[in-house]
Order: C-alpha cells, then structure tokens, then sequence
C-alpha cells in the first residue's frame, strides 16, 4: 500500500523482522500522520522517530492513544507483544547531555517488547559510580552504552560484563568534540575488542541492532 | 602471571568470556611466544592476529602444532570446543581484495569455537550474484559483512535478513576511499538500522562481537 | 547586453548548448528579475535556481506567466522545444527526504525540454521495491541517481542498467553523513565503474550533465 | 564459471554493456592469468587494469598476443569490434606527470573500440596552449579531462563545448594537494555545471562513462 | 594610549608601515567607536571591518563624516594621502556572489590611499568575458583574485600577466565547497606558481599585502 | 656559541629551565655530534631525541660515556643533579605497543634529574589492572599517562588522583585510530577536566611539561 | 545523595581535590538550582560554568549571594579559603575576542581561592607590547595563554618563562580556523616544548589543571 | 618548438615575465635533459626543481656547467642577468629542519638574478635570536618566511617590518603537524594581515611570488 510521498513497506516485518518506523526529519505532519494511519490500518505498531510536536499533534489528532516522549523525541502509537522475557537491555549513558539519545534507545526497545534497565551519569572520569554497578550490569543480556566526549565508557563496560555492548557516540561536546565525531572514533578504536558502534546519536539504530539480537536470543523471528 | 613487558590476564575468560588474544604488531616475536607459552601453560588456546612469518616461526618453535593462516594473518595452537553447536556465522565479504579481513574473521571465530559459512564475491555492482545466496543468507544466526571502497554491502545484506549484521569496513580501495574511511562512514549512516560498525579491517572485533552474540543465543557464558 | 552587477552571456546557448541559467543564493530579487527580463527580451527561457519565494514574487511581477516549483526551489519562465524527443532521463532517489535534489533535476530538464520519469523511495536497505522497477529502469536513456546518507543507490541501479549514471549525493543524514560528504564519498568509490558524481545536492548540475548527454545521442546542439 | 578464489561474470556484457575487466591490485599474477583465461574461452576481450609486469608475465605466458601498455599499467589481450564510428572521444590532460591516468582513459576506450585523440600539457596557467585547441575540443563527442594539483582544467574545457564532460582529478601534486582530494573537490564545485566526476586517478572509470555515453549515442546496447 | 578592553597601537604606522584597523567581530559598538575616537584624536583614518549597522550607529554618532560601505561590512572615517600614484591595484572576482569579499579588499584599498581597478563576474567557465578583459589585466600593477567554489581564477589570471596575483578564496558555494576550502586548496596548489593566498574571505588581508607592495614599489615607507 | 648550521642556546637554561635539546630527525650524526660537542663544552649534560643508532655512533665516537636508550630512541651524556628531591613522577602506559613513548618521557625525566615510577599496560579494557594500582598512583606528584588507540586511560587516571595529569596520545593502532587523532581527539574532550594533552607521540613534551611543574613544586628554577 | 536526574558527587573534593562544578549546557534551570542547593546543603562553594541568564536567574532565586559573571558566562555562590597563598596564576589573552575563554579560566581560578594575574590583548603581531611585559610574565607560577587564529601566543610566552604553560585554543577566527582547529594544531606542535593543550575555549579546564599545578606547589591536597 | 612528451612554452619569458621552470618530479632523467636543451637552445636560463641526482647526472652530461644544489634539489645551467639591483630578498627560516625549502626559495631567487640574504634557526621558541636581526630584517624588500610545527614564524616577523612578507609552511613535524596542515592553517590565520601563503613545501613558489614584487619594485617587465 502506497502514500503519493513514501512507499510504506508493510512487508517489512515479515522479512526483516520488524514493521517500518517512520523517521520524522524533512517530513510534513500530515506525512507522518498518514503513513502512521496506514501501518496501523495493517494492525501494525507505530515508532516515529526525529519527530517534533507539530508530528505529534498530526498523529494524536488521529489516534488519541498516540503517546509523546519529549526528550527522545519520538512518538508511539500501540505496541508489541513481549518479545524476549528472559531478557533486559541495559541502556548505559554517561552525562545528563546525553540523556535524549539514551532516551531514544530506550523508547524503540520498550516499543519493540523488550524489557530496558537504564544506568545513568556513570562517566569514566568517576569511576566508582560506574564499578558500584558491576553486578547489575553483567545482569543485562545486551548493552547499549551512549556516550559522547571522548567516547570512553564503551571500552569501560566491555571490560567488565561478557555481553554483546553497543555503543553509540553523541554529539555532546565542543571543540575537538567535532560534533561527536571524537567519541566515534574513540569507539571505533576500543581497545575492548567486541563493541560495535552506531551513527552519531543513533539510539534507534543501536536498539534495532540490540532488537536483532535478543530475536536470535529468544529463539524468535 | 606476568611477563617482563606485559600482564598476561588469565582470569579474563572468566570474567569476559574469552582469554586474551594476542596483537601481533609491535610486540617481538620472542615476546609473542612467552605469551603463548603462559596461555598454553594455563590450558588456554592461543589466537594471534596481525602476526608476520616471524612471529609464526617463534611460536612454532615451541608449539609444534601451530598453525599458520597465510591470508588471515593469524597464528593459532590449540582449539575451544564447539561455543554454540545450533548457530552458524555468516562471513560475507564484496571483492577477493577483502579476504584477508574477512579470513581474519573466519579465522578468529573457528579458533573460538563457532562454525563459519563463507560467501565471497558478491558485490552490490552485480546484484544477482548476491540475490542468488538469499535463502543462504537467511540460515545464518549472524553475518558479518565486509565491505570496502563505497562498503554498501551490509547496508543491501541487512534488508534481506533478520538477523545481526556487523559490518567491517576494508581499506580495500584508492584515492577517495581514504584508507577505508568512505566505507567506515558509509557503513555508520546505512539506511538499514540494524546495522553496526566496527574499525576499519578490523575483522577479529566483529568476531568478538559475533562470539558474545552466539554465547548469549546458545545460553552459555 | 549587461545588467549592471553581472555580465548576461546571451551568447552561452550558442557556444554551450544552454542558456545562463539564474543561481539566486546571494542575489537581491531585483537582480534576479532583472536578470529574467534580459534573458526573456532574448527570447531565451528562464530557469533560476536555488530561489525563495521573494525571488519569485519578483520575477512573477514581471512575468505572470512564471511558475513556482516549490520542492524544488525553482522558478521557470517559458519553455524550450522538446530536445531529444526518443529518449527519457530517469530520477530516481532513495528516500523521500532526497525529493527537494531530485525535483531541482526534473525540473531543469523539463525546462531543457526533456521527458522524465520518476522512480522515488527505492533504498537498499528495501532492495525488492528497486528490483520491482528493474525493467522500467532500463527503459530509460540516462539515469539521475540520487541518495544521501551512504549512498549507495546508485552502485546498485549501475549494476542493473548499461546506460549513462550520473550519481547525486544529498546532505540528507546526521552525525557521520558529514553534510552528505559520506554519500559523496560512496558514489566515487563506486565498485560499478560508469558512475560519476556531481557536487552534494546538485540536482541541477546532475541535469546539465544529463542534457550535453542526450543533445548528443539525438544528434543535436 | 567460477574460478575457485573469484566468480567471473560472463553475463555482465549482456546485462550492464561490457565484459568485466580485471582488477589487479592485491591478485596474484596466476589469479589474473586464471581470469583472462576464463573470459578468453568465452570469446571475449581481456583488459586488466593496475597490473605490474609480473602481472602482465603471467598473462603474456598463456596469451602471446597480450599487449603491455607501460605506462597506463594495463593488459589487454583481443579487441572489441568499432563500438561507436562516428565518435571520438577526446582525453585532455593538465601536465605530463597526469600522463599515467590518461593513458589508462585511452587504453581502455581503445580495448572497448573507440577511437580517442589525445591533447596534452595544456594547464591553464597556460591559457593559449589550450585556446589554440579549440576547434580541436569542438570536434569530439565526449571529452575527458584529467588533471591534479587545483584540477581546473575541466572547467575551462566545460566553458568552451557543448558535449560531455568527465573530469578525472589525479594525485598528482604535494602538500595542500592532499593526494588529490585539492583536485577532486574542485571539479566537484566547478562554475560549469556539466561537468561530473571520478574518483581520483580513475581513468578506467571515466572510460566506462564515456562508453556508456558513446552507446547511447551510436544508438546500440 | 589604552581604552579599558584593549590597548590600541598608535605607534603602529610608524612600525609596520599602517595605522591600526578595527576588526568589529566580537566588539561592542560602543567599543568599537570609543577606538575610532582614540585613532582619530591622534590623527588617525579610521578603518573597521567586519562591521555592522550597529557599528557604524555607534560611529557615526561621533563622527558625522564616518562613511557606511554595505556590501562591504566597512566603515571609514577620514582618509589617508595618496600612497602610490603611479599604480593601481585590481580586484577580480568571479561572480557576484563574490563581491562583499572584493568589496571589503576594494574598500581597504582606497582607504590606504590606493587607486583601484574592478573587473567583476569573469569565472573561468566563460573564459571569453576574461580574455576580453586582458589588456586591462595587464594593465595593473598588483592583482587581487578573488573566487569561490573551485577557485581557479587566479590560476588562469596569472597565467595572462606578469605582476604579483594574490588570491582570495570565498566561502561562496556549498556541498563540497566546504566553507571555502575546495577554494582555498585549489589557489594553493595552482599551477602558476606566483600565486599567493590569504585566508578565505579575507579582502582586507589581500588589501593589506598588496599596499606593502605597492608602497615598496613607489619607494615608500 | 653557533655551529654553522645552527645557532646552539647555551643561555636557555639560565632563561628556560633548561638546555637544550638536541631533536635528531632531519640532522647529520655528524651536526648531532657538534652540538652535543659544543653542549659538552659548556658544561652542560646532553638529551638527543628521535635518534638513530648513526646519531649514537656519531656521538658515542666523542664521548664514549654517551648512552643509547634502544626503545626510546634517546642518546644522553652525563646527567643533571637530582632536581625536585621529594618528588616521584608516574609514566603510565596502556599497552606494549605504547613503551617507546613512555620510555621517551622517562628517559627525559630521568635526564633532567628526577626520579620515575613505571606502570605499564593497564589498559581500560582491563580495568582492575589500573585499579590494583589505586594507592601507588596516588603516590606519585605528577603523571603522564600514554595511550593509543581510543586513549580513555588519562581520564580514567585523572577520576582517580588529584594530581596533574598530562596525557600524550600515540600513533598506535590503525584505521580509524587515524595515526594517533582518534586518542588526541579523546584526550582534548576528557570528561576529566584537569587532563593536559600535548602532541601525538610527544613523550619529551610532557617531561617537559612536568618538569617545569616539578621545579616549579621544588620551590626550584 | 542523588538528584532524580544526575548523581551529585559530594565525595569528589576528598578523593579528587575539588567540588564537583556545573556544567549548565543542557541542563534545565531548575536543575541546576537543584545542584546548587545539595552542594551548599554539604557546605560546599558552587561554581556553574557555561551558564545563561536562566541558569542564572534559578541559582539566584535561591541563593541570594549567587554572582553572575557576565563575559565568563559563569556562575558562583560562595566561596573557597585561599589555595595557595604564595603563588599567582598569569591569564594571559592575544585579542579581546578571546576574553570570554580567559575570564572563565580567571574566575574559575578565582572560585577555587587562588590569586589571578591578567594580561591581555598581546597578540604575537605587536611583539613589542608582549616583550613589555617580560618581567610581570616570569613572576608568575603557572600561566594560562590563551588564544585564537593561528595560536602562537603560548609559544612565544613559553620561550620567555621557566614556568609550566597551559595553552588554551578559541574559536576565535573565520576561514581556515576552522573553529579553532587551527589554533589547537598549532599549540600541539609548538616549538616551546613544555606547553600542554587544552581542549577548543576550555578555559575551565585550564584553571582545573593550574589548580591541581598550585596545591602540589603549596604542599596541598 | 615541442618534445613529444611535454608542450616548452619559449614565449612563457615574455609574455609572464620568466622563463618556464622545469619541475622533475614524475619526469624521467632524460626528459628533463630534454627540456634543458629545447631552453638553452633558446637562450634561456635552465632552473630544475625537486630534482634528483639522476636528473641532475643526464643534464651535466649535456651542460657540463650545470650546477647541482643538494639540499635545495635544484638544478641551474647558466644565470640571469641582476634584476633588481637595489633590492635584497630575506628568505627567513625557523629550524634547521626547514632549511632544503628555504635553500630552494634561495636557489631560485638567485637563478632570478636577485640578492638573497638568509636569517636562519631563528623559532619563535627563543625569540631573542630573531630580535637580535630587528635591524638586519627591516633591509630586506620582500621578505619570505618558512617555517613547519606551528609556523608562527611570520606572524612574528610581519610585526616587525613594513614590507611583504611571504609564508611558507613545511612538511616539518610530526603527529598534529599533519604533514604541514598545522603549519599552513597557523599561517592563512596569521593575526599579521599582510601575511599571504604558499602551497607546503613550496620554497619556489614563494620565490616566484618575491620575484615579481621586485621587477615590480624595480619598474621592470
């Protein structure tokens, strides 16, 4: 089924798992709305991302139960049945400043039916905040660790739990921060061998792949 | 236990699920056979990556059952038992000038235990070549995909399958590929979310990170 | 014939095929309707690019024929005979956030007097919506790509085709699309050798390659 | 057909317009030799490109009519049929030291069976060498231009034809030269706006473009 | 003589050759008239660039006479002798858009006393309206070439005459123009090897260069 | 006093603190020699930096008490009195690979008269190696702390001491480690605020560093 | 004790020498007000950096005594007993464009009780202005320089002084400053051996590392 | 008249004012005899840049006066006569390192037929060495500046004379030098504003550039 401005992929569940989430930048509200009204006319969950109020007030006036999470900027409408039971995602985050994107991780899982646990303003630079929690984390199955600055606390937690660990760099920072650009590249060269890394501030992308992998986990499509 | 020039961590396999590897560069080849000798003496199996013939001789010299994996770089002694006997890793890489990450990784995974299915030479230039491997594409419990010059192949892979995919950028390429960089970057911003990144011909990280994955899926630490 | 903060090259059509085409960033309304009216007092069409409303309001007082492509950011007055009458140039893009580039290219090539098709919302990561339009795809004489984030559409679409690519990288990403240097990047590293690119979000440039193209094959000037 | 280490596509001509050609860097001088052996007992024409002398003996071992082109650093062994009568394409360079890359343009224009002339050493610093040619410039169907340090060039030849124009940026210069990404970004942000663009020191994919065009142009697949 | 928030140089023109200039970025105008009256009341002319309306307000209150230059960003108040009578200096630029760049080095120009010479809108792409221009070229005694996008002006300026070209890059483009980097590589690495360059957008500072040079040139201090 | 391709400062440690150091890359052994020659004549003990076995050959010919420091590069000759009594620096390293570096700064500190603790390789990754060390890092007055790749360790190191902590990134790793900018960048956006970073690989800068701090703490010139 | 959504850390001055200071950017008003008032409630000084009038106005609702410095863009209530009685800290600045980067470095000083000397507006363009402060420079402990452009302030300063020198880059600058990389480059590579780097208009970290500097001075903790 | 491989422009001395330079790099030893013996045949002066000792043994096999410049990598055959006699170029240079792009600077001013004096290891770092030749460095007309790490050397310089100055920066340094970019940004930001700047490395630009300020300077053509 087709909107005159996007192709909706309605299939998409089918084939890679999950329905299609709509990305708010550069679109209209009526846009998000109407593509919102198609997935859910398929009995689909809906996930916006990037979205603004003037999204939200699109969709809500559609469906009253649209629900708005400010600082992850999202939008959600419905939801999906509990997919993985046995597991928690840990959503890590080092500074307050990086809470929006941490934020985003955490509404796409919960979105997705997965259980979240958020640790929060454990930077590296304070160490003991973050080794108080060693035996929560090595409680999580998946790790999404956001930082932004020089990147470091990736490398921290990787070194202390056996779990898959995710990081996603943010674009928190000045100067040589280059707009996250140094966190990534910190990330990138971890010298704890197993993180992998997302996009600058793509808390989504680090939830789909932590999605992708508590699917397997749960012996689940 | 410690070498003059480095601390040897036994306990790591306890404590993050896989004794030490060795990184080869800028370490001597007698030191990388010391480091060897402590793993071996404490029942542990030895993976060494980025090693030249040099290293090899040094290690074999001690270990007659070596091996040594030519285009992977690798040196391994001894082996783990099967980590995750019901899932198999997928090792898909674009051009014949990305093997040698790719064997890296191949290399890597067996030495820990996991079973790798290879596919080679399926770059996005010919599709079909590609399109032709999709219901094998889809058996695989994770794939790590390698990628270099644009490194759109993870971002095709992952719309195909729902399963983890991690990506390695190659510095396969000249000129604008800056050393890997375009297909770092192009693997970070890939319209399929799913996906993440690790360093550029970095194949044993993404075999770390597909190994963490497996133990989770197959209960284990 | 000279306006007085630019020399108008009436001459241009003559020795390069097209008429001066109007760039507004940076020019006062006036100039650009002052611009307009030499080029009209030729008997030359108008195309100005990169316009905003107010440099339409002005031209429009002028020409009340003038047209408005919002989208797109251009305003066209009058038109050209139809160039190259056997051949279509397609535009294809990969997201729907790439529409403003993909309608600054159909928009100068109608104005050239080209037939074009559109083909919109055919990413990768979504490969069987671009297979589906494998057959449309080689019905066209020249093909405009156009993608951001790591582009690699057009890699893809020259793998299918065995006519002229011209790649277009958009600024449309976040956090390492780098302001669309990633896309730029990609589509130079192409592994499908007949790609060439033009500069971020250049749907204009993308047309007046695709034009000294067909003026070519249809034998004309 | 598939040789052990590559799968050869011998469809590609059928399907995308021309035999796949041979990458050389990072092959073995007998995989080379195996591939050329593969697409000869198909019956088409081999053109290697980036390839030593070692790359070329092992070609020439099995093939005694292979031709080393030296300073291009390509094999070819048989010929294709006069693609395009009509057409010839012009390869334009800056100074001597791009010579490399042109040659690479021409050989590979020559081995898909176009005829090329060559203009040479006209920099613009040195307006008048290259205003004296523009009857010359006038006269082909597509030109490609090739030039390092600043990369002008295409944009002045682009001021002076209607046709084509295909810019290849070369490595050639030092310091701010930045191994030709100067040239790259300036033929990118050239003031002519038809001009498009390869990676840096691609001659061979300037070629494919050409071709393409030249197809198109001479009314045939 | 010192204000609170800065000490101003009078000895400056003794020194180096020219009195101080405001640079107004980053100042209030309040201090920025309270500098103007400091140079003033020593006998000083006044130039202050980077300036804005608010500025000149400030200025102007003070000294009726002050003279606003729009395009340009500047003001002045007072003037100083003529420096070198024997000379002109030119200002090129490519397109309009160019402009408040030449302006500012135009005005800096005159204000030092300097006779100057403007040719506008002659990119490299209609080489012709250049060519037209090259008696007058010859004619001036130091050239100022300003330029944006790729830069190439004063590579092919100084290929026409034999005086001293100093180039100006503009942060005049977009996409790969990088905010005047493609630009400013591009007049480094130009093949006509007298060419020297200043800061992108930087009039004042080619102004500033040329004056040395034309006071050496008329024997002056 | 001048050797002729040199002008030696004997007067820099009255002005600076220090003599003069001799920076080998890019000189003769034979120059080497004579400043050491010249150094050594006026009573002044002798650090060569970035030298070779040559250099030391040179040096070693003149004065046969010169010693050859094998991993650090460094040749000294004679020493300087202890310097700062009570104090102890630290030179941290969090890998092997990092030690020429470290031992650049020891070696320099050693030369100008203090006293040096080592720990080495305790990378984040491993975080209880750093932290069995707790107490023995407290004891030290200064720190310099070496790291390649992602460079997290002086931010950790700097949670933990409240003493001044000077971190030099180095060239190791590879890929996105980007010759050592992926650890200077991290060192710059610390999340530690009172870490000082200085340039890749510069392990001379940072006993420089702590050497004026620890005359500075001596109560010492 | 623990705000909802940060963890204050009241044990940081003991184990790290200083009360935890504010970082305002993406804080909420209230919740730095929230801040303020847990660490008063411990008795500790309050010192909030990168502030609005906002922040401002919430801090000031509560504690009366709270002073907004302006410039410094800083905010503190109370006050730390003097540090280091015997020793002043120099603030030196190039241009008044830099003192809002000096007057965070100079009130943060301030704030920890240590005395502040400043110099400003000596650029290394009016040498004679910097060379008359010779002697106030070497009668100073530690020196923070701060500067933009091309940065070379700290290297001259350091070639005149014993003393350790904290060289802090601004954004100050256009073009090819890059907002402020060049600046930083430039301090990385100084000549002057002995000065470290802080991050991009860092100036709060500079007073921290003077600080840390200082109490080792004065035998503190 | 025309080699086959390279187009000698004889009119290049009247019409730019000297005649063409022959630049080694990439052209074989013979091409270069080649050159040298089309020019000397014409009467002119040979100049060869970045020339090795093979360049230089195929040319005295010609010219048995040709002279070889080791450290400047230049070859000469013959002289011009005095251009400018009152006048006297400085070619200044920080570090002894810098001294092969300084001597190429000093080379070809000579070949020019101008009076070159050097001031050489005169860093910023000991600026009393440069304040010492105040009187020596206000002789010079044009004075050209070279300098690597941060190269500040001409903003210090500018500020001490009235005349021009031209920068050059040098590949010199290491790890943030970034092969020269550090020093090549510190100069383009110069806070001296008449500063203008080479390519890196580009000691015969910079003499070009010097040279016709001085046939400026001394009314010549």
């Amino acid at each position: 089924m087709s909107a005159d401005f996007a192709r909706v992929d309605l299939g998409r569940a089918e084939r890679c798992g999950r329905a299609e989430t709509v990305f708010c930048e550069g679109k209209h509200p009526s846009e998000v709305a109407e593509i919102a009204s198609i997935l859910r006319g398929a009995g689909q969950a809906v996930l916006a991302t990037r979205a603004t109020r003037e999204h939200f007030g699109a969709v809500a006036a559609m469906f009253p139960d649209a629900v708005w999470h400010n600082r992850a900027r999202c939008i959600t409408v419905g939801s999906n049945p509990h997919a993985a039971p046995e597991h928690t995602v840990a959503v890590v985050c080092a500074g307050t400043a990086d809470l929006p994107v941490a934020d985003e991780a955490a509404v796409t899982l919960e979105s997705f039916g997965h259980r979240v646990g958020r640790i929060t303003d454990v930077g590296v630079a304070g160490l003991h905040r973050l080794l108080d929690e060693t035996d929560r984390l090595r409680s999580f199955s998946v790790l999404i660790v956001v930082a932004g600055m020089e990147g470091a606390l990736p490398s921290v937690v990787a070194g202390l739990v056996d779990r898959p660990v995710i990081a996603v760099p943010t674009s928190v920072g000045y100067g040589a921060s280059l707009g996250g650009l140094a966190a990534l590249l910190g990330m990138l060269t971890s010298c704890s061998s197993k993180v992998t890394v997302t996009n600058i501030d793509n808390g989504f992308g680090a939830a789909c792949a932590a999605d992708a992998i508590l699917r397997l986990a749960a012996g689940q499509r």
